[in-house]
């Protein structure tokens, strides 16, 4: 009964591992929670890359046989890296797909951390996809401090996303991505205040149904028995806990420990 | 010439550095940003105390003769702990002093991180200088990203600083401890916020003053001749080079190198 492995920087990859779950409710899960060194989104590349393979190590060291980089910012530097024998999925490339569908001709819009908006992973991966689309991106380091703090429906949450929002408006965006696995916790905030017409795109959900359509293809072995959710963290923080269970409610955890990275 | 070494979580500490170099301008200075496990803030004493310790021995390979912990989180720690040989100057201890010395009847406000609050160190600080004191402690975890993003002067920063300065403004303080390097930036600000009676102390200036006091002594040997300043982050982003030399201006930074901790 080996678990998928899902990590991320902080507690928000757990909107990933929430919408895993959803669709695999048999799988058992393995979350790693880096909260220790967050933030990633505004470190360089090689640190990146360096914490990636670190990460990555120690859930094969629990023997996990399919690893979810829920994080933005380290699935930008997923790309041509030689991590591991075992399948490893990113956020990126199935968030770019979604955003494609939506809108086949229209300017694509990216809210994400610095890191991810540097890396310019978005806007290659839709480019691969229709080498014609458009696109804006907009770095807005502060959302996931905002999360963080619960101020996800606040008048302040409001005014920051209308300042990082004034671009991507201006811009005509048809669909917005969400390319930071913190902000779909503000999505409707990010939805009413762009309305109705453009199509928010939060990659948890098309992530998920890429690891659900690999393990009913058999590229990954499928477990039959209800499996729970243990989390990990590489930092002890009351707060964090309280905020990861918000997030993966309805969903139980089944013990919360530390990791020694 | 051995220097004298400053470390902080991340380029924060270049407010402390800065006022180092106002009263020591003779002495070189070596500074340690800890930009890739940035922020201290939300993380455990026992992550903390771990970080102080390499950081520490970092600047102590480097030959340094003292070493300023300018920040308030690891600072928060340093209380009983065995680390070093060379003498080590936290910044809680002087701004706790020039709060008392300020208001010595009074109530005394805190703004610092999660971190800081939790750690009870200003409290136990300024009870120590007078038992009587009333203290009103504001974790301000947006305040950080909010300087890094550089929008220290924008309407949404003070819309942030009146929500968490409502519960000190309604204590009636006194003085307000600026208890975390970063917010020396925001110091104007939250001066015109609360008004001209109320004292707003940052504990840059009175650290300084406390170094200089044990070089003259004779507790720390003098250098004699002009020091640059040595810069080191455990991380390269640009974002951190431009806004380090924005809060170290005028003072040069002779080289800016990557610590691998």
């Amino acid at each position: 009964m080996t678990a998928i492995g899902v990590f991320d920087s902080g507690i928000g990859g757990l909107t990933v591992l929430r919408a895993l779950k959803q669709v695999l409710p048999e799988e058992p899960f393995i979350y790693l929670g880096d909260t220790a060194r967050l933030p990633y989104g505004s470190k360089s590349p090689r640190t990146i890359r360096n914490y990636l393979h670190q990460n990555v190590a120690f859930l094969e060291g629990l023997g996990v046989k399919a690893v979810v980089v829920a994080c933005n910012t380290a699935s930008s530097v997923l790309d041509g890296e030689k991590v591991s024998g075992i399948p490893l999925y990113g956020v990126i490339e199935p968030g770019a797909r979604a955003a494609t569908a939506a809108c086949p001709g229209g300017v694509v819009g990216v809210l994400a951390t610095r890191a991810t908006v540097a890396s310019d992973a978005y806007r290659q991966a839709l480019m691969r996809l229709n080498p014609e689309v458009q696109v804006v991106s907009q770095a807005c380091p502060l959302l996931v401090p905002l999360v963080e703090e619960g101020w996800a429906d606040d008048p302040v949450t409001e005014m920051v996303l209308q300042r990082y929002l004034a671009e991507p408006l201006h811009a005509n965006v048809a669909a917005l991505i969400l390319g930071c696995t913190h902000y779909p916790v503000l999505k409707h905030v990010v939805q009413r205040l762009v309305g109705p017409h453009i199509q928010v795109i939060d990659s948890a959900q098309t992530t998920a149904q890429v690891v659900r359509d690999d393990l009913a293809a058999g590229r990954i072995p499928k477990s039959t028995n209800s499996g729970g959710i243990k989390v990990f963290t590489t930092d002890m923080s009351p707060a964090f806990r309280d905020l990861g269970a918000r997030i993966l409610a309805p969903y139980p955890i089944e013990s919360w420990s530390l990791a020694d990275l």
